[in-house]
């Protein structure tokens, strides 16, 4: 069983609009609410494809409640851990206009101590065959919060700043940051060199995405790049998510790198077609499964 | 006592980020939530002034229950018609970069005809001495909602389209559209031409705000400009509001139209200044009190 965690889950509202325009005023012409944070977007491309995947995060308030209505009603197999604070929101306003995304986040809800331990405890409990750490840590988990989740674990570590750079302690089989996570920990500005730095550090493999561009891998066994068949536009709030479904697939499948990344760009792009984060669109998923370009890169 | 209906009451979410870019990821610094709806702007502003005014508003769901505590801890004096659908979200962002306000407003959930006749009731039993009636109707309310209520009691009417078109045959004693709004409504360019079609249609007056250049005021005792001393900036959501307030406090209190524009105006500055929609700022108040030129215009 694959498990993502997402310690500062949210409930991700988004707004349709005519066209976003500083200064003016607004009519939300369609309002969707969905449970989300990386994790919880993970563990819903990872059920869509049919794999056996649990998702635990936390959740709080009324928005809590909400969250957990809206994962139940998706068939998500998910556990909440309660905490006291309020559970965050996300507001994206898409643009019906231009194509635009436009995020607003909220800062999460402080866990205690004894929140913290509850979630470790659910953790240990599943046993999980391949772990998903995902999204960033609320304020007041410990810093070294996900290297304690991950140590000992086959572990996916999406997240960034401090929380990337002290989880990389737990020695986490990938880590998947994008070139501006990867840059800001390193000061690093050549993405190959700056996976190499995390790889001393404790990842054991550091798979970069690129936006656009597909996908940097930097492993033991070798370096690839994957490239998607065309650009695409759509919402790419999602995209990174999918990459991680994947990469956590794979290590659960034990399948060889260019296999993985080949479904990982795959899936970015059936995330970027799918309306909201954590939505995929099957059918480019298995049109493009043969489309997309792996090859390997020479070490520079 | 004054009495503020809101149908279509809202909880405003307000988000401080550094600086709206379209397309990008937004980090809210600050996240403020307070009941509103243009009614309960108007009672925020009349309780900040010392006035005797009761608030009656919509109230449902999770969302509904964080209205109603913020009402509460405002220390307003409020009565909730309890609906079953849940209260809508404003959201506004503030640019602290540059000072813009975006709002993003969701549509309200619909009322039903028990709710409303519970709402009609209410207002009903306050009795008011002067009713304002401010904001858009739900769906499921009647379209000739706001003129039912208006019927036989002195009011303020703020709404706009057909609920204002509508609201019209109620007699209110003043309403007070924005220039789009009249503009929309009558298809006329020039605000008084415009003003003397909704008299001519049932309001008793009209009072044009004009933003930054003040209002207008059409009424049987005399045409007027009123222009503020000097421009501002600042967040202007709250400043139609805080004009309602000063034109049904003027009501209540049987003041010459001059008296009433001045205040108006004053009024509307110190929402501008004031942090959020139903914030005034009263030493800008009771300084521009005295900087407003009110003066006769010649009827054309």
């Amino acid at each position: 069983m694959i498990v993502t965690v997402t310690p500062n889950a949210a409930l991700d509202v988004t707004y349709t609009v005519d066209g976003l325009v500083p200064d003016a005023v607004h009519r939300a012409r369609d309002v969707r609410h969905r449970a989300g944070g990386k994790g919880v977007n993970v563990a819903r491309v990872l059920h869509a494809l049919g794999a056996d995947v649990h998702a635990i995060a936390t959740a709080g308030g009324p928005t809590g409640s909400a969250l957990a209505a809206e994962l139940g009603a998706a068939g998500l197999a998910a556990e909440l851990v309660p905490i006291g604070g309020e559970t965050r929101r996300t507001t994206t306003v898409l643009s019906a206009v231009d194509g635009s995304v436009t995020l607003f986040n909220e800062p999460g809800p402080a866990v205690t101590a004894m929140e913290w331990a509850l979630l470790t405890e659910r953790v240990r409990r599943r046993d999980p065959e391949v772990l998903v750490c995902a999204g960033s840590l609320p304020p007041g988990a410990p810093a070294d919060g996900y290297a304690r989740l991950i140590e000992g674990r086959k572990s996916v570590l999406d997240t960034s700043g401090p929380a990337l750079l002290a989880g990389l302690a737990g020695r986490p089989a990938v880590v998947k940051p994008n070139a501006a996570e990867l840059r800001e920990v390193t000061g690093l500005d050549d993405p190959a060199r700056a996976a190499r730095e995390l790889m001393r550090a404790g990842a054991g493999a550091v798979v970069v995405s690129l936006g656009a561009d597909g996908l940097l891998a930097v492993t033991p066994a070798g370096t690839w790049r994957a490239t998607p068949s065309g650009p695409l536009s759509g919402n790419a709030t999602g995209a990174g998510d999918a990459v991680v479904a994947a990469l956590a697939l794979g290590l659960s499948r034990l399948e060889p790198w260019p296999e993985i990344l080949r479904r990982a760009v795959a899936l970015s792009g059936a995330a970027v077609l799918g309306p909201l984060a954590g939505d995929v669109d099957l059918a480019h998923y298995h049109r493009e499964l043969a489309a997309v370009r792996v090859r390997p890169e020479q070490e520079s």
